[in-house]
């Protein structure tokens, strides 16, 4: 059984959403697993590398028309956002309470999460935002208040991107497979190779 | 009469050693002359965007081993050099000195200059060592006295930068077509569906 492709994401990434709506085929293209993982990579994560792109460049000129370009080549819908730097820790703990659960839901909830950030333009680091968008994955009211307030999912939560600081993760989206890191849409290519004809 | 592919780079950067060995072949499949533009991207350099990834980042873990994958997917030369964050003024205002005079020439000097550096693991930084290099491409010594001396030659170097900076290059890498900006040898592709089929 080979390894899966673990893959790494935060919310506020519009990298991170592009990635999101490919990563799945890309498994499949290549019979392995995708594992998911949601982070927050804000002022508090730490990675082993010495790369921190600033959050402010995420409103460079260029960072905004290259994602619109991207998701063009790409193929995806993506409108500009016309919120920035939200915070989304509530987003990704909720996914990470699914995912323990019900991995294919977690990932409906995720798509549903980037959609509204990237081609709906909504706020997700509202809470009613969030729930609304974890009801129509199918989680219930009762749950989503569970998740979102219980110690348990927050240490759960910080575990995971204790985690990830370990493996060495410092961005969005980052892929792991096999030990090799991926870091970004433009190195998809050089995982594919990898998949294919293994380590080089 | 197409606008030429401007291609900006730094002598100290791995990716624009590796982007410099496919630049013109790309330019030749799309019918495209290729400008060449010599860049120092230290401290003093400023751009519109926001984006500025440490120096430091060039000696994580990642990056030395992106790298070294990025030249083996490419089918390119490359040993990691031992000295890091070395100071290229010198080979660049060279390279600016041929170029005005005789681009191709610079070329050969550019590839001197690259290769010894993340090939042959010299010290690029060295007067010698350039002088050396520039003697290979075909620079006589007095030439070569006049353009690192010359306050002409600073001068024009000094107007490079700030064409760069106005233009909002910011990495190396770095490609403009027809203005718009391409970051990084990842964005080839789309650089490359540009110049085969338009804006998009």
């Amino acid at each position: 059984m080979s390894a899966p492709i673990e893959f790494y994401f935060d919310f506020a990434s519009p990298y991170g959403y592009l990635a999101s709506e490919s990563v799945d085929a890309l498994g499949e293209r290549h019979g392995r697993s995708v594992v998911w993982h949601a982070l927050v990579l804000d002022a508090n994560f730490q990675s082993q590398d010495r790369i921190r792109i600033p959050a402010s460049a995420m409103r460079s000129d260029y960072v905004m028309r290259d994602t619109e370009r991207l998701a063009a080549y790409m193929g995806l819908p993506y409108k500009a956002p016309s919120l920035h730097s939200l915070h989304t820790e509530l987003a990704a703990r909720i996914f990470q309470w699914l995912n323990d659960r019900n991995p294919a839901q977690a990932k409906d909830f995720a798509h549903g999460v980037y959609r509204a950030y990237f081609v709906d333009d909504q706020n997700i680091a509202e809470a009613e935002v969030v729930a609304g968008l974890a009801e129509r994955a199918g989680l219930a009211r009762d749950d989503f208040n569970a998740a979102s307030n219980e110690p348990a999912t927050k240490a759960r939560f910080k575990a995971e991107i204790d985690m990830a600081e370990a493996r060495g993760v410092f961005g969005s989206p980052f892929f792991i497979v096999e030990g090799e890191r991926f870091w970004g849409n433009d190195r998809v290519p050089q995982l594919e190779r990898w998949l294919a004809s293994g380590p080089y």
